[in-house]
Parts: structure tokens; sequence; C-alpha cells
């Protein structure tokens, strides 16, 4: 009897938001194949970070990608405590960055809140701030000198960074947004920055929806490495959504190559975490629980089989 | 009194679609400063053929870019016939390409539509045919064998071409296209494919609105040198419109250095037209006049002054 229930659960359990029945059955918490699995916040942005916390531990994921606003709303302690009593580790801090403003006082307004963001991230074991390099300054057409002032500023925060224990993870953006959010436009022009400080103080974000277009990207996974230091997955829809920023789709329900994708990552040498990040106005619509179900399957189906068994260690809470 | 309603002219010109007030003054028909403005036809896409051929003449436009389907509407013969009294020149023809399928019969069909694209361009005097390589094909998830297929494709296409004194212009278009429209998505990989025919056959298009946030875009074009068959402007707006197949802006309403990116296409060499090509609901629903008025006086602004003086030569009339 328990097993039939179970296997009508299976069939009618529905994808969201596509609203298609889903294609295997929902893991259970427990299953070891959800260790690297992360639910980065903002797919559920709907959630408060105590409803995102519960949430993640009661669909069996190893770890959360956390946002800044939804921790300064609780306060940083708070949030501390609440991660750490729930088990679940701290796969990235969202975000630092937005350093590409010329004036001085600007410049100096985004270190210090970058210095700020490095200390939350390093309260809440998070082993990764993400960086987005922010976009052109209003009114200006310098893009070669916001890319400049992004690297400066990466170089300014570095060394604050290290005494923390914390690595700058750039993150290369989709040409979508090069004018308004992230004038680093491609992994290898992030790893161009990257790449003049140590591994263990600026590395990549590897984000399927920024990349997966990028000539010879296989190659420039393979380049970035020891310096992948978040893989962040979600989909690449037609037609766009009218709002850009909300554009990105669940893994399976576009146009990118999960498990190509994922084996180039994985021959890199990257074992950590595997984030889901989707910014769609769809999935906040639908229930959490449903969307955490809908990825996890999706996450087995396209994505965790090609990772390799390699990762055990480096999946392990830190002290 | 003619200088003084002249004046009034001047003071009283509003942009499109923008409705700022005219920042200099539009030039008349015979400037020589307009002899390498081009009007792209999907400018102006409310106008039929005989309507954007006339406008193109009263604005005193050098040339034309011209569409496979509003020719196709009044006839090959007719069109032909319209251009050569007219006395423009026909700077390019849109567009050939569409050849990512994987089915032969599709890939088949592709190539003989192609090879009509390229008959037409030679009967209207187009020394260019554009080709957009076309996205992936449904439901399909391999980006690279479209990228194959396209080299393909063009390989196939570049005999034909040279037998009738056209030139294929590959266009790499922006990664937001990536899926739906366009494989090829930089300068530099647009190039990779180009090199591989003699550059009397396959040249690139040069799209400000596609490359202009490409990472060392300057060299790429440098490197395109006598492969630049097209050099296309338009501006990227933000926030990008909701349909982004629209997301077009006339040269001046966004982001895009033109002054910068012109500099970079004459140091490379390019002598030849320069189409203005806005894909825009609100440029269509202005008046075409006022569209042709606004895009001479912002490219007199922001392009013209940057082409230098070479390219007197190329703009005369075929034989």
């Amino acid at each position: 009897m328990s097993d039939a229930s179970s296997d009508v659960l299976v069939e009618t359990a529905v994808d969201v938001p596509s609203g298609l029945p889903a294609r295997i059955p929902t893991p259970q918490p427990g299953d070891p194949r959800l260790a690297r699995l992360s639910l980065n916040q903002r797919t559920t942005a709907n959630w408060s970070l105590r409803e995102a916390i519960d949430g993640t531990v009661a669909a069996g994921l190893g770890s959360i990608g956390l946002w800044r606003e939804p921790v300064a709303e609780v306060g940083l302690a708070t949030a501390v405590e609440w991660v750490r009593a729930s088990g679940v580790r701290v796969s990235s801090l969202c975000r630092g960055g937005f350093f590409t403003a010329a004036d001085p006082t600007a410049r100096r307004a985004a270190h210090d809140d970058n210095v700020r963001a490095i200390e939350e991230a390093a309260a809440l074991g998070a082993r990764t701030l993400v960086l987005v390099p922010g976009g052109l300054p209003e009114g200006s057409k310098d893009l070669a000198g916001a890319r400049a002032r992004a690297a400066e500023a990466i170089a300014a925060l570095a060394p604050v960074a290290k005494r923390h224990g914390v690595v700058l993870g750039i993150e290369p953006m989709n040409p979508i947004f090069a004018a308004d959010r992230g004038v680093v436009s491609t992994l290898g022009q992030a790893l161009d920055i990257a790449e003049q400080f140590p591994a263990d103080e600026v590395g990549v974000v590897v984000d399927t929806f920024h990349l997966w277009w990028e000539p010879a990207v296989e190659e420039q996974i393979m380049r970035a490495s020891d310096r992948i230091v978040s893989y962040q997955v979600c989909d690449w829809i037609t037609p766009l959504p009218a709002d850009t920023l909300l554009s990105r789709g669940m893994m399976g329900d576009g146009h990118i190559d999960f498990p190509g994708f994922t084996s180039a990552v994985t021959a890199a040498g990257y074992t950590g975490d595997v984030e889901v990040e989707i910014f769609n106005a769809d999935v906040w619509a639908a229930p959490g629980a449903a969307v955490l179900a809908t990825l996890a399957r999706r996450y087995l189906e396209l994505v965790e089989p090609w990772l390799g068994a390699a990762g055990l260690d480096t999946v392990r809470p830190r002290a």
C-alpha cells in the first residue's frame, strides 16, 4: 500500500512553472545525490530567509546560496545562528560588486560596502562572495573604462577577502546585461582579471545562463580549473519574457545542454556545490515547495549524473 | 527670409523617437557627408519599397539596404528598375542564412533559397548578401553542431556567390539571439569562419548592436580588415523593450560609443556604406521622413566625423 501511494505521488507530481508531468520521482531528504545541490535564495524570492532555510532542509538539499538583503532583514547574527542550527552549508553569498563608478566617492562607498559583504560571507561560513561587476555609470559610454575599474576594485578587495578566508567570485554576465549590470561579459574576460591574483583570493562564477553561448566555452572552463568557486545553473528560454531580468528558466525548459556543460565543469575539477538560481516571475508565483521539488528532479535528470563522484570532501561543512 | 525660415526649421526639429530637440541642423540632399549613409529598409518597416526608395532619395542618402520580402512583393525586375532609376546604390541585401537545420531536406531547401538570394543581390547591384546564420533547430541543444552546420552551408554557397560577384557577409549576432536567430555570437567567431575562404567570397557584417560589448572588439575589427562588407549602426538601449527583437535604438539614445567604434572600423580600412538598421516599435510608429531626418542628424553627429576621408571610390554606383 505504501508503495502504491508512492507511485501515485510520482505520477501526479507536476513540474513548475511548465505544468508538465514530472519525468522522474522527487528525491527524498537523505538522498546522497542531493548533497551538492544548493537553493539560491532568489529562486524562491517570495520566501523569507527563515522559509528558505526551512524549505532547503525539508527538501533535503545540502546547501543554500544566500543574498545579503534577506540576511540584513533579520540581522547577520540571527542569520548565522539559523544557518548553523539548520545544518545546511552556505554555498555562496550574493552579492558584492557594482564597483564600476567613475566618481571617487562612489568608488569608496562601493569598496566599503564590499568589505562588509566579505565580512558577512565569512560570518555565514560562505567560502564565496559572488561579485556582479556593475554596468556603465549613468551617461557613460566608456565600456573599457568600466571594465578597468572593475579590475581595480577587485585588486583593492582581494587582500581583504584573503584575510577573511573568503574567495571573490567574478561573475561574467550575459552581454544582455553589459550596459546596466555586468560589464564582464565572458568567462575568458573574467579569467583575464582573476588570473592577476592567487586562486585562493579571486575566482570565477560559472553560470550556465550567462555563458552557454560563449565560443569555446569548454576551453575557458578548463582554463578556469581551480578558479571555479561557484557553479550556477538555470536555463535560457525563448521567447524571452518581457522583463529580461526575469528571463531565466528551470533547467530543461530551454536551450542549454546541461549534461555537456556540466561535464566540462566536472572535467575542470570542480567539486563544489551547484546552485540553482532562477529569476523568473512564473517560478516566483509557484509554491516554494513545488519549485524545490521540480528543481531537484531536473537536477537529478540533467546535472547530477555528469558531476562525477568527486567532491565529497569539499562539500563538508566548514568547521 | 529664406534664411530665417530655415533657422526656424532647425530649431523646431525634434528627434524621434526620443522627442528631444534636434541638436544639429538636418543635412540637406546634396550634402557630401551623406554619401556613405544608407537606410536599411527595416528602419522604416512600415514603408513599402517604393516609399523607402523615394524617402532615401528625398533625404539625400547615398544608398539603401534592401530586404528580400519587400523586393519580392513588387517583383525583382520592378525593384531592379526602381533602384536603377532612383540613382541610389544598394548597400546590401538582407538576408540569407538560416541554414542551421540538421534535417537534410531542410538544409537543401535553405541552400536553394540562399542561391536565389545571391541571384537577387546580383540583380540589384548589391555587393553584399547579409547572412543571419539561424538559431538552434527546434528541440536541439547542440550549439556546436549548429555552428558547424552554418560554416558548412557557407562553404557550399561561397562558389555560387563568387560566380555572381556577390560577397557573403556573416553577421555575428548578440548572444541574446543565440538560441533562436544567430548562433554565430562574436566577430571573432565570424572571422574564424570567414577566413576559411577568400576575402572576396566571404566577409563579415559589423553591427554595433551585436558587437559593442565584445571583449577586445577593436582587435577583432582590425583583424577583419578587408573582410568588413557591411557596417550597420544602431544603439543598445535600456531598459530593453518587452519585445527584445525590437530593442534597437536610434544612435545616441543608448550606451554605445559610436565615435570609438567607428574609429576602429575606419582604422581597419573600411570605406563602404554605413547602414542604419533599427528594429524598434517606437521608430516604426514615427513618420518615415522624421526617422530619416533624425538618423541623418545622429549620423553626422556620432558617426560620420570618424569615418575619415577614404571611400569616395568605393561608394560609386556599380556599372
